[in-house]
């Protein structure tokens, strides 16, 4: 047996987000499906993160085990010769029997990008939030800078989702602007369900004038969702890397 | 009448090229089907570069010439809420009534994309042409120099374009490098049918060693398009700029 670790781009554009779902196209059941095309074999592959409908990932991170006795880069090749065109496979290598994609991941780093201008774009469209309407950068970039520490996220995740331990610690949250382009980089060692897109749609109302920077740190000591902004569409957002 | 010019980013995958085909979807097509909603009028809306089937545009010119009384911010707003989300008009603006967005264009920016290395990306996979053989860079830009300057580039024009005069003035051809992308960037007043497609098939010969530079002005003083080498596909390609 080896345990093969995978680096993924894909475009989440055509997919129900990664995980598994009866019935709907997920980036995890595609790569299965394709481990199962290639070996025979019905793996499960592990996931750093569960990306949601929508959104995408340069460097999202996932192993399984294999029994056949196939070189990384066979298998690299192998996975991208049969790999619909959105979904590409960017390194195999070899990982130690322990690794596991989703527990031993230290940190990860997800991307969120807004279009601020009057104008959409044609090219970049199912890639970046569009928001006509005037954004404060400085007033945002204020505003995330209080999400960074180790502090209970509960404010910041999804109504439905119930995790046994709401505390995270967001080590990076910063603007970097590009053109029209606002890029919120965040990393932390672990995101609660939703919880970017719902910072950072509530770091639009920042963005807006709607709600002042200090507001920010009210919405996470209240840990009440209802104080947050409203979840961020999925399109504009990236898993950039995971760190182990 | 106002003459209106317009600059228009599309995404090219959907469209089979700007110019109208009947029963095809092509970009003219589908502005001037929206104009025709907005104002109830058939005009002709003319395009600085007739760009080929699946080749984009970050800023292709138009005009047209409207009898309705709107401002172009008007017109701007109408034509994006009726116009499909992969093509947007980014600018509108007044013109003088002699302004062609054709014959008054002075010099085209088009930009390709070549993404060199063994794996091909699942995000850009519409605007990069996957090259996984190495290419050597520095030999493409030797080459792709020796065509600025006046030249009669028919050895570079589709074997089925007879232009009356096959002289264009090439001010810029060069390479940057970014990460495993290679943008080839080139300014002329005007190229010919498949000119840049054919130049970088030609530059991609070179890259694989299958051709020295100087080899490049070799093609170019044979006038005959069978010494060039293959033409590139077109979603590498992208109109940049016009310039009037």
């Amino acid at each position: 047996m080896q345990n093969l670790k995978l680096t993924i781009e894909y475009d989440g554009t055509a997919y129900h987000g990664w995980q598994v779902q009866p019935g709907l196209p997920t980036v995890q059941g595609v790569i299965e499906e394709t481990v199962k095309r290639i070996s025979g074999e019905e793996v499960r592959v592990i996931g750093a993160g569960r990306t949601d409908a929508g959104v995408h990932a340069l460097g999202q991170v996932a192993n399984f085990r294999t029994g056949k006795a196939l070189a990384p880069e066979i298998w690299r090749r192998a996975l991208n010769g049969l790999l619909p065109p959105d979904i590409v496979a960017q390194h195999v290598e070899a990982a130690p029997e322990d690794f596991d994609a989703r527990r031993s991941a230290r940190e990860k780093t997800y991307r969120y990008v807004i279009l601020n201008g009057p104008v959409p774009s044609g090219l970049d469209r199912q890639w970046v939030l569009h928001v006509p309407e005037p954004l404060d950068p400085a007033a945002m970039a204020e505003g995330a800078a209080l999400l960074i520490g180790e502090h209970d996220f509960s404010a910041f995740r999804a109504a439905d989702d119930h995790p046994p331990d709401p505390v995270r610690s967001v080590t990076e949250a910063r603007f970097e602007t590009a053109g029209r382009r606002l890029h919120f980089v965040t990393t932390a060692n672990g995101f609660l369900k939703h919880m970017i897109r719902i910072i950072v749609g509530t770091l639009l109302d920042v963005g807006r004038g709607k709600r002042e920077p200090p507001d920010v740190q009210r919405v996470l000591l209240s840990r009440d969702r209802q104080s947050a902004g409203r979840t961020a569409p999925p399109h504009g957002l990236c898993l950039l890397r995971v760190r182990y």
